[in-house]
């Protein structure tokens, strides 16, 4: 007999341990699959083995860099990705672990070599998507020309079944000859961008709040090494390059105004905007300036190399400002109505975890 | 007037939005720190800064890693930690981002040079917390003779404000004759361990329930590299060596059984493990062999150099058996009685999140 005194609760579908549903559901991973036994085991085997080149690797708690030419340098480079939602219009997750590391090195004028894997996956998690983004973290390592050699897999309880942070660190390889980095800049030098900003933020925000129809816009999310070896093997000088990822463009240059001391001007009416991200900025009071990218870099270098340098990046380049001969360290934004304004960092987050 | 149809809710000291609460407490680190503007800025430059002996490195997104010696090979490693709790006796995640990686490189025979640090921080997190992690990573470092050389930060909103996930990847150097590896491993080979079993993990459980002062026991958690390198200066023949961490010494062997193809014999009465890890093994259904250490590895060597590898390693090393000549593959564990078994992967994870 139902007792009045007892409050009456509804059979619930949901087990009163969510550890337990999800350890009888095979499709999704197990606290057990980080454990070290055998159902780690076959995790690695049966999904992590196939990523690598020299399958030997996967069992290995490290592995050997290839030998390298007598001319080149080796870089490295790490970066963590908790980016929500883990797929979006132009990408995901797996495929932006791999980007996002390789145009680190990329920016040292480096190809990358080897790449680890680190993953952190919430207990929960499916294996349908799983498989997804290791695929994309494949084929774009692959599209990269670099190989996996190292990983690790841990899994944690969380309170979203949906959570999957990647770690990859990247080593590449570089001629000794190759000096890219702020103290090569110099008065009178041309600031280039390679496309128009803001796509990867609007285009993230947009899949967050389901918007993604109505903006039709894909993620820059891209490998920017074929653009920057094209530069270099094209015997272009170059004095820095930048990717622009969290904090944008305007931030990038600030960090390189401060760094090499010099004055940048940049003029706001050629900073390129695609429509979808013009508006959508108008809208929630974004700076396009501001927004991460995950395919975009700045280029800076001396101006008689402007016209090449556009040649090599394609139609979508833009020759935005100029490095100044003053030694204030700060970035001056022309205004269309020929007001200037001297760019800040932004206090706090603008975006959190577009990357 | 308390109206009677409305449930009454006691006014609550926690702000009806975390982040407020968060975003006013110049103690924790917020959402904003990780968002690449003024607050990540600073974090990067007061809290992570001082970490590097490069401090230029701390600006950049890559580094170059060191030349090497012509007779000398790199070697990779990554590793995610996500302990918890993030304190416990004998260590904190600091310490064991920079002991896990460079006991993987150790392994290999190799001497760590260059590390990155990646960090995911929970929104809230308290920054005495974060300096007391980062000053055992620092220390812990110097005490590798290696070299932070690149790193990312990251911060998420979690339900819990005090968790914190540290990826540490490593490049080490290593002889280009040192072949360390399960393909090494002979019949005969004597197989020995480099002290008792299980610290680490009853120490982390007990200072999950908060019995740590009963137990009194400290984590194995240190570096190993200084007991290897004694081995190789030494002129020791070594065929393999495993750092015996998830899955334990039995895991690590049946991994090293399977690879060579040979089969292990072990002693169960040989196995070294302290009094407080028995009795809790005893109590709780554990297995000391199964539970990770983060301070011990097996060594497999031609049994003519067991005394040498002894007097290396110190008194808590124990030659715990022997490699047979049967192509079985598998590790049968002598027991005390005169049976013996034959050791299979624990299913699913006896211990998670203790590494």
């Amino acid at each position: 007999m139902h007792k009045c005194n007892e409050p009456y609760h509804e059979p619930s579908s949901t087990p009163a341990c969510p550890s337990l549903a999800v350890s009888s559901d095979t499709n999704r991973v197990q606290l057990a699959h980080g454990g070290g036994g055998k159902l780690m085991h076959e995790l690695i085997q049966d999904e992590l083995r196939p990523l690598y080149q020299n399958q030997e690797h996967c069992d290995r708690d490290s592995a050997h860099l290839p030998q390298i030419p007598s001319d080149g340098r080796l870089v490295m480079s790490t970066d963590s990705f908790v980016v929500d939602p883990l797929f979006f219009p132009g990408g995901d997750i797996g495929k932006l672990a791999v980007c996002g590391t390789c145009n680190d090195l990329a920016m040292s004028g480096a190809l990358p070599l080897a790449m680890s894997l680190s993953l952190i996956i919430s207990e929960g998690f499916l294996f349908r998507d799983l498989r997804t983004i290791l695929h994309s973290f494949k084929t774009t390592l692959e599209e990269a020309g670099a190989e996996l050699i190292t990983g690790d897999t841990k899994v944690i309880p969380l309170e979203r079944q949906d959570q999957l942070y990647i770690n990859t660190s990247g080593v590449g390889l570089v001629s000794s000859s190759c000096q890219l980095n702020p103290s090569q800049i110099q008065p009178g030098d041309a600031i280039i961008i390679n496309g128009d900003l803001g796509r990867h933020s609007v285009c993230l925000l947009g899949a967050r709040s389901a918007t993604s129809d109505v903006l039709n816009l894909q993620s820059d999310c891209s490998l920017l090494q074929d653009q920057v070896q094209g530069l270099l093997n094209a015997g272009i000088e170059i004095h820095c390059l930048r990717d622009l990822t969290r904090g944008g463009f305007f931030t990038a240059l600030i960090e390189l105004a401060e760094a090499s001391g010099l004055e940048a001007q940049v003029f706001e009416r050629r900073i390129p905007v695609c429509e979808p991200v013009e508006t959508y900025c108008e809208l929630m009071g974004y700076r396009a300036g501001f927004l991460a990218n995950e395919g975009r870099f700045v280029c800076i270098a001396p101006e008689r190399e402007v016209t090449k340098i556009l040649n090599v990046l394609g139609p979508e380049a833009v020759h935005v400002g100029n490095v100044g001969s003053h030694s204030t360290g700060v970035v001056k934004l022309e205004k269309d109505f020929g007001t200037q304004e001297v760019l800040r960092r932004e206090y706090g987050e603008l975006l959190p975890r577009i990357c």
